[in-house]
């Protein structure tokens, strides 16, 4: 059965099915809009796109794989302001051909992963359009805290890093060359695991400022550096490759285990400033410094290359 | 110049600049995630779609107009909760060689439509597409008002109508038939004017249910009907159409005014149903009202016919 059998009523109907009411929606999903309760006062919110073709594929990714990736990369955005994810509103734009089953199972994959956080789909929206685009927004409490910006890194900080680097571009690089092996690379790239729960431990760390590794090492940390007015120094010493990674360099031949780890983008691990007599409990790996200066540096000097994923290039 | 010219960054830039910051947002634009006050301890959130070719056609919508609509679109749920819309997340899918006049006149009809509402843009995203994909968020503040569901019409209540109906129906006919006479109605068409004000003070008037009529009156108000478990009975005499509508129906030929009120969606009126001693302000027409039974009836008749629109159909 097709998307165009059920129609959109029908769609929205087989795709709540597969998701489960949360805590905070007083009012959930089939209604104008949603109600959230917000004690905190304050909410946070971000949104993000997914196009086929562009941020998934349906050959390389199922659809559980890609719900739980759309709504990994706006979780883990709330999570690298320092909150907790609550709830999230998708929106499925897909041609009339789409399998319902490709549906119900990109609703299990949301789901899924919004469990795995607390949060739930609390609303959304499907349209018809030529191939699959999705839509994410995903809303947060910060249950007081202060959020982390991009812009309170102070030189003299170290940068720390908690969350996988450079896996989910290894597992791309294993799908684009045909290989599947070593398949827990291509089960990151597939459903990336985001460190979320570092996100507020991060804030009641006294994190300067905290940013998603989305587009790579480099140009988050770039970003961080541009927001703050500092500069930021990586150190590679620190950025050591597990044998996953070194295999499948190996393997791939002209790849390189420590640019993905610099340039790797949609791991979505967490790149946060701490003040320097910060201490920082394990899953936390010290990698770097901010000094004065401006942009991002690595073992001191400017980087050379691509150093991060930016589209419509 | 085009977007992939600019590149994203470039882009996020070009549009923030016509995208004034809002009052509520204690983090704007350009970090993770916005962070927004919510001191009512709720947040009403909602989403749409909006795919170029089904939602929209460049040939006959402005930029500007596109980014009011896709606004409105959102906004006019908010209101629809009884709710005041306080922000919006927007994300923009398009083709590389898209102009950057369109993203900048997109953001600045987006503003300009959330500004009548007190909104603003506090967040979004964009990516690449082969056409023009929009997804809108938009949040609300109930300051104290319990939401108007859909759930909540009880037989003896009346039906009422705050704003516009079947003009931007009439508009698109007018559109797909090389008309672009009466001005009005094409005008309603490319940018709906939602009567947003009328949520909150239906809310405040005892609104038992309201819905924001998107895709016709008999359809939304079936949608009423169902969460509520009655029927609603639709009464045309009731339904009065202007000079306007009955120009471009007679201009058309085949069209009807009326058939154009009952089931053209787009306008974003309001439709809410109230106590049957409610003192309705002007602005607010009866026109119907609630029995015991299920569905809903036009002059005590089942509908016959295209009731609404539904996408993949």
């Amino acid at each position: 059965m097709t998307v165009g059998d059920l129609g959109e009523f029908g769609l929205i109907a087989a795709m709540t099915a597969r998701l489960p009411r949360g805590l905070r929606a007083l009012v959930g999903i089939g209604d104008d809009a949603a109600v959230l309760a917000t004690p905190d006062r304050r909410v946070v919110a971000t949104m993000d796109l997914l196009v086929e073709g562009s941020h998934f594929r349906r050959e390389w990714s199922s659809a559980t794989d890609t719900g739980s990736k759309a709504a990994a990369r706006n979780l883990a955005d709330v999570a690298a302001m320092g909150a907790t994810p609550v709830a999230v509103l998708v929106g499925l734009a897909a041609p009339a051909d789409l399998p319902v089953e490709w549906a119900e199972d990109f609703s299990s994959g949301l789901a899924e992963e919004c469990a795995t956080t607390g949060a739930s789909v609390v609303g959304g929206d499907t349209a018809s359009a030529p191939f699959i685009m999705i839509a994410v927004c995903a809303l947060g409490d910060l249950a007081g805290r202060a959020p982390v910006t991009r812009g309170g890194a102070r030189p003299g900080d170290v940068l720390a890093v908690a969350g996988p680097l450079g896996r989910s571009a290894a597992g791309l690089a294993l799908l684009a060359t045909g290989r599947s092996e070593p398949a827990e690379l291509v089960a990151a790239h597939r459903r990336p695991r985001p460190p979320y729960r570092r996100g507020p431990e991060a804030a009641d760390l006294g994190a300067t400022a905290m940013i998603d590794v989305s587009d790579g090492l480099v140009a988050d940390v770039g970003h961080l550096a541009r927001a703050s007015g500092v500069m930021i120094d990586i150190r590679t010493r620190w950025l050591v490759p597990d044998t996953g990674l070194l295999a499948a360099a190996a393997a791939i031949g002209e790849a390189s285990a420590l640019e993905w780890m610099l340039t790797g983008g949609e791991d979505h691990a967490l790149a946060a400033t701490f003040p320097p007599d910060t201490v920082l409990p394990g899953g936390w790996t010290v990698v770097g410094s901010v000094l004065t200066g401006s942009g991002v540096r690595v073992n001191g000097s400017a980087p050379v290359g691509r150093g991060g994923w930016e589209h419509f290039r």
